[in-house]
């Protein structure tokens, strides 16, 4: 990385957290946006300004422009991360009680409603809102709802294709990932001509972050991740290394791996690392994002 | 009531209904739009499309215009409804079993979320969609799940003044109602000088509707409303009814008040309506009512 790079990402690093700060509002009635700020204030990656930024920037203009873009782009992540943990019953997040956790079902569902709200203040506060811009926000968030809606559904389906895999993390992460890439290209006319390629970086980028948080989940460490490991299998989600094992097993081991899977037994997390050693998911998974990070 | 008004009414209705009617989408996954096919295909009295609808009538305009604008009011309307229903636990609306209790918690929760985002798909296909309306609908959103929380928060609370009532549902119900008389004067040259007053008429109908809503919930029968007698007592909601009885009560009373309120008796219900008729709770409800009424 030359060193005028490096110095624009961190330039754009510092610039995204500041603008995450904002997020959070101090607004009455507090009982509304505290939970607003204890799950921002806890930082992620902000992979989704950062890409904003970083493209923005590319394309030769001043970050400063998009920072209302990306506080709606944030703003829409985080509802979908606050909803998500109420139906997933996740109680960790980043290293932090959820909200439905900290707080209650009744009280992530209502901040992460205002949240999403909110995100839509900020798009319509940018000086470059439009109705391009505003439509593919908004066709975006339908996405991650249908996303996430087959992501539940699927809990129930003991076998699916990676096809069916690849729709639905596209819809419920790449396609805000796209968003990300896609909207500040549409503000620059040399961004405008390229906005199919931004769109399929973001869609590519949004599969390795998918799977590579599916890999993590159960072989990461709740130290670096900040969450319970393998809560994947205990909600019993249809994840790339669940779709690798199938895909890997033979007849026999298939009808172990669904039993096991959707069982209820004592120690299933355990029950699954064994199996998914025996049809080497961990080592298949790692050739899948080493394949996509090469593209 | 003249025969070309009333003509115009109906006609007003009819096309209220039909635009209802195309809120619920067919599209995939049917387990995410399903649910909403089932709240909104079970009318109710369409309260906020028949007043946009009459006001931009009034201003000499064809209410064809009008139709993805009240598909976002109404769609706005049934989110609220949806997520309103998981938070207060409700099983019954209209009748009919809510989406919470035929399907689940986290069904209500998504569908909810896809058809507020939905409303604004609406909104952005209308063709006088601007930053003005898109502003209004989105900040009269916000302040609706700013209500919501007061709403909540007043569960807890056991002693509310007259003014922390009105409020808490000016901006539960009042603001939505308002935003329906606005949103059509906006759009004509006449409306925009009487914005002002349409505004406060709207915020006057909200307070006569959610006085009427508690007022029923309590003294209305199942039949004709469709859901359980005495709801709003048992999760301990601070409606109108009770802020009366709290105003009309001496010391003692107010204390028997509050400890049978929040108590955990069986029986709750009529214990309180007993309490109520002691203090000619119904009567002072229905003075407040012709009061505002005949304003």
């Amino acid at each position: 990385m030359t060193s005028s790079v490096s110095k624009s990402l961190s330039k754009i690093i510092t610039f995204a957290n500041d603008t995450l700060d904002q997020l959070p509002t101090e607004k009455e009635p507090k009982s509304l946006y505290r939970p607003i700020h204890h799950i921002v204030s806890n930082k992620g990656k902000q992979i989704r300004s950062i890409l904003a930024l970083l493209t923005y920037d590319m394309f030769g203009r001043d970050i400063n422009d998009l920072k209302e873009i990306i506080l709606a782009i944030e703003g829409l992540h985080h509802f979908t991360l606050i909803h998500d943990d109420v139906m997933d019953n996740s109680h960790l997040r980043r290293g932090e009680e959820t909200i439905n956790k900290k707080w209650s079902n009744n009280q992530a569902i209502l901040s992460g409603d205002v949240l999403l709200i909110q995100s839509y203040q900020y798009l319509l506060a940018s000086k470059f809102s439009n109705n391009v811009i505003l439509k593919d926000f908004t066709n975006t968030a339908v996405l991650i709802c249908e996303g996430q809606q087959l992501d539940l559904d699927f809990q129930h389906q003991k076998h699916l294709t990676k096809d069916q895999y690849f729709n639905m993390i596209r819809l419920k992460t790449g396609m805000l990932i796209a968003f990300s890439l896609v909207a500040p290209s549409l503000l620059t006319s040399f961004g405008k001509k390229n906005v199919v390629t931004m769109r399929s970086i973001g869609e590519l980028l949004g599969d390795l972050f998918q799977i590579q948080d599916d890999y993590l989940d159960l072989y990461g460490d709740t130290l670096s991740l900040g969450k319970v490991i393998g809560g994947d299998i205990l909600e019993m989600k249809k994840t790339f290394l669940y779709v690798t094992a199938f895909h890997n097993a033979n007849s026999i081991q298939k009808k172990e791996l669904v039993r096991i899977y959707h069982g209820n037994y004592n120690d299933r997390i355990n029950e699954v690392i064994s199996l998914y050693d025996n049809l080497n998911v961990a080592e298949s998974v790692q050739d899948v994002i080493n394949k996509l990070s090469s593209r």
